[in-house]
């Protein structure tokens, strides 16, 4: 595509640690995507990414339509740089397209003892509450907090009840989605996985009224406006859409999709050391809580951190439609795989 | 209880901010706890509240185990005083007791131009996804966003599936609770409201794992490390209880209970007037985004807000057993009601 080859390494290695943490369908799966996106003339494959406005503690970064996976990097370090001068750093993100897995981006803080926090918005296909359109992305969290002698805890989530690429995956076998994952075109409950390609919407954490979705709604549009609304990026339904083959929204109030990166270092609150120790405790008590329906209580981040560990060992399985595109995009660029 | 007048009147309109907006858990009807948490020496009616570390963005405050009504407000105008220096700040505290709602302590930000975010721990009620014990609070978490000629947005939730207020509603009815709210002291889904007197647990937002419940936890455990490992608070299961007459957890980590605070000059990223015609232009868009369910798709803060209006005009209805209770506390004091 014409990337610079540092670029192109950054944007392979944070696709990697998506397959790698059982993410796959933020992995080397969505590279055909990107590519299409950029024969769409929407991705930028030589951007120039720029502090456009800061403060000591602050940024916004425009990412002149660049790749995700580059400007998201390049916009955490600048929160993690701005830490490191007075305690915490805030870069919300303009101009920029599909970041990847969020939790890479967050994880960029640990080496440093910092807190790392990432989100995105995305293109719309979630309805609020009450909400027979589709309003918001899976505008996901990830939070990274660092521990001593225990892994780390990562959280990173969509604030939706399940991720799309849940659903993708009941797509695939013809099963049925549980109630409470998605609603059909006139806002009622569906079990139906292919809800999404009728005019339907995936539905915010927490399902319906009676079981909090309009606090899944109101963190999917804390991340909308902190992500977009902050920086200047298109918010809300008006997000690009992931597929170059879906035409862009009318009257976009804002350029490209939007990010929000935060650091915070440990020591700015107390010693590194001190607050491992307790971290280490935490982690030690919640997972030696007394279990029911599982084996143990999990810390966020375990699934994917043993995930990682088998995959190391014995490689990424990759479906072979996944297989087919690659060969066609190595074809496409005279790259043999 | 002997709070110097200041005090008194600062605690007294954070009551009553939770009573104006609806959230009569946490209004007047808390008052008798915090008298019985003073008479049990865990309320010092006389802290000195005193920053102890800080950075240019940031600062951890002990709250001398003072009223967290009064405690919180200290501690979001040093978020404040940072975010104006430079840009951001952002404020852990430890040592402190039950700080009201949080949304009052987020919007202190509003006038200034400010992003304000608050949350704290809690007793735990809450037990994480394939758990049995109890092991975090509700712990909510409050953002408020200022906006243009729209009201401002107002989140503020438990990081539950509902809150404990609701529950209590219930108990009172003597109804049943919804499936996904609780569950047994053997971690079996039940409908049994008053589930939490018999070693029951409430549930983090989501409900199980198959909707999301390990998103709340991680919610929820996100709230109790900024607030109180951040900080030096007690954490987890050894959050202090809020009933006096709970004994105190053994082998407590750290002082008190936790808060988190953070306030973002809008201004640190893009001038607030563009960011407010933006607000605008996405309250604005959502509001009447197509309904299903019920009139209108709501705003965050929507139904507060509305409820404020009417109880300014018609005032707060106080159930017949707070008021005795309001009653008796006057006669301990020699203030008559």
């Amino acid at each position: 595509m014409g990337c610079p080859e540092n670029d192109a390494s950054l944007a392979a290695k944070v696709l990697l640690s998506a397959d790698l943490r059982g993410v796959d369908s933020h992995g080397v799966a969505r590279l055909t995507g990107y590519i299409r996106l950029w024969e769409a003339k929407r991705v930028n494959a030589t951007p120039s990414i720029k502090i456009v406005h800061e403060t000591p503690s602050t940024a916004v970064v425009d990412g002149d339509a660049g790749l995700g996976l580059v400007v998201a990097p390049f916009a955490m370090q600048v929160a993690i740089d701005k830490a490191k001068n007075v305690g915490t750093g805030w870069v919300s993100v303009r101009n920029s397209n599909h970041f990847g897995i969020a939790g890479y981006h967050a994880m960029m803080a640990l080496p440093h003892d910092m807190i790392g926090i990432a989100m995105t918005n995305a293109s719309a296909l979630v309805a609020p509450t009450f909400s027979v359109e589709r309003m918001l992305g899976t505008n996901p969290i990830a939070v990274a907090i660092p521990a001593g002698k225990e892994p780390s805890f990562v959280a990173d989530f969509a604030t939706t009840t399940a991720s799309n690429g849940k659903l993708e995956i009941l797509q695939r076998k013809n099963a049925m989605a549980p109630l409470g994952w998605v609603q059909d075109n006139a806002g009622n409950a569906s079990t139906n996985a292919n809800e999404l390609k009728k005019g339907g919407s995936m539905l915010p954490l927490g399902s319906d009224r009676e079981h909090g979705s309009h606090k899944g709604y109101a963190l999917g549009g804390i991340v909308d406006i902190f992500s977009a609304v902050l920086s200047g990026a298109s918010y809300g339904p008006w997000a690009p859409p992931f597929p170059a083959y879906v035409p862009m929204p009318e009257n976009m109030p804002g350029q490209g999709l939007g990010h929000f990166f935060g650091a915070m270092r440990i020591d700015a609150f107390r010693t590194a050391d001190e607050f491992k120790q307790h971290m280490d405790n935490w982690i030690t008590r919640f997972r030696n809580a007394k279990p029911a329906g599982a084996d143990r209580v999990l810390i966020p981040g375990d699934p994917e951190r043993e995930m990682e560990k088998e995959r190391m060992g014995s490689g990424i399985p990759v479906v072979d439609s996944v297989v087919e595109e690659l060969r066609g995009a190595g074809e496409k660029f005279d790259i043999t795989l």
